[in-house]
């Protein structure tokens, strides 16, 4: 069956996450939707990230198996077409074909996320459920500073929720930069793969060295200290944007040892 | 009675526009209503620009003038906390005393506008309803040079709503620019006021210069013809934020002829 990649942007407000649920509508189960409206195939998706309820996307990035040779932007058009009829805060991108051996979780280089946090004093109108509001004035240097004893290979319980499901704590984090334009503060952070709630505790832990709460020294004991109690409160979910994923060439996906991938499951995210 | 300039952003979405009606409900009569919660005083207010049902501001000014001397940060706290009580898309960005000739309407120097295009294959999911979405590809630049057509001194009837009710059509446009970063195309427009539906005429008539539709010869043929029937398909609100009016100083303030201000009532919008 041809193997399709898509590109996938949603607003993560109405939905309980990225994984289909007994409990609510989630972003997984909007796009199965579309595609058994469009093809009548049950199919199952599997997507690099699974963001939680709230968490937006602007570059998610899933595969799925389909029985027809669609042509690439005619899938992209009526998947949109049924999401729009069924009222999804959901748009394919865009859509690709690729070899069988990639894999939209398995074969991921990178992920780059964003958190967005706007530092004033007034409610957000325009932002709302699209920033972290933060009423107090925070120093991005210092954000930025302390951000850089979390880059590199670490073992990163402290910044990982009790639900997290990998076998492991330990990631390398390839890069943390806190930036300023205006009232918006920019958390860029990129690794092969994070833990559950990574981002969010590094934002609420960043932001208490904004305010001036913990210093570098502070956030660096925290990451040592592995426990999840040093971890400052857990950055709300609205300011969280996944945003890229990186993949091989054709030439690095022909080369991929399906079987060390393969081994990798359920020691992500 | 005390005079406090404010700046208000919203989300125009769920508003029947700025101005109060019988309806529905408005940007001004959720800014009234949080002021009577807070005050006990029903008080009516005026706004710079009397912007549509779904059009957004991040800063319109009001004025209102309240019975007691308030700290300006802390009527700005109060009124936002009551705003947010009632479920409101409205923020109080920034609130100052200003003295009783300063009027938010009738002083303004400058407005400022910006239309927001997406320009894209897909839908919007993060951005709708902040932004018109064009499937269609569109040449910035010959937006741009169709735009240039537009600024100056004119009689802009080609571009005003039938419902306009100013008694003039004739407008000073002090910029019309188009830029583009990736797929948002940004146009930018200046003017010390501008007629009903000016912005959007001007957004829907440059789209099909963007398109390639029209020249910039046939867009100011259309200004020339000085009829509505030449004008492109009015912008839907979405696309339009309403971003800063510029006023004197307190000294050009203090020089104002009251009179001369008055008799533009009834000119403006």
């Amino acid at each position: 069956m041809p193997r399709f990649k898509m590109t996938v942007e949603y607003d993560g407000t109405p939905y309980v996450g990225w994984q289909r649920q007994e409990n609510g509508h989630s972003v997984q189960s909007a796009i199965e939707g579309a595609i058994l409206s469009l093809t009548r195939e049950t199919v199952s998706i599997r997507a690099a990230g699974r963001t939680d309820s709230g968490v937006h996307a602007l570059g998610q990035v899933v595969h799925a198996d389909l029985s027809r040779d669609w042509a690439p932007y005619k899938l992209r058009n009526a998947l949109n077409a049924h999401l729009a009829l069924a009222g999804e805060k959901v748009s394919i991108i865009s859509v690709e074909a690729v070899p069988d051996v990639f894999d939209a979780r398995f074969t991921a280089l990178r992920r780059h996320y964003l958190y967005r946090i706007i530092s004033r004093k007034s409610p957000l109108a325009i932002d709302a459920k699209r920033a972290w509001w933060v009423a107090k004035e925070l120093d991005h240097e210092a954000m930025h500073a302390a951000a850089q004893r979390l880059v590199g290979h670490h073992d990163f319980t402290t910044f990982r929720s009790a639900h997290c499901q990998a076998k492991s704590p330990v990631r390398t984090l390839d890069r943390l930069d806190v930036t300023r334009h205006g009232d918006l503060i920019e958390i860029r952070a990129t690794a092969q793969s994070f833990l559950h709630n990574q981002i969010r505790s590094f934002a609420g832990t960043l932001k208490l060295a904004g305010e001036g709460r913990m210093t570098p020294q502070d956030v660096q004991d925290a990451l040592e200290a592995r426990d999840r109690a040093a971890c400052g409160p857990v950055a709300p979910p609205e300011g969280l944007y996944f945003m890229q994923v990186d993949y091989p060439d054709a030439e690095g996906l022909a080369r991929i040892d399906v079987q060390e991938a393969l081994q990798r499951i359920g020691d992500e995210e």
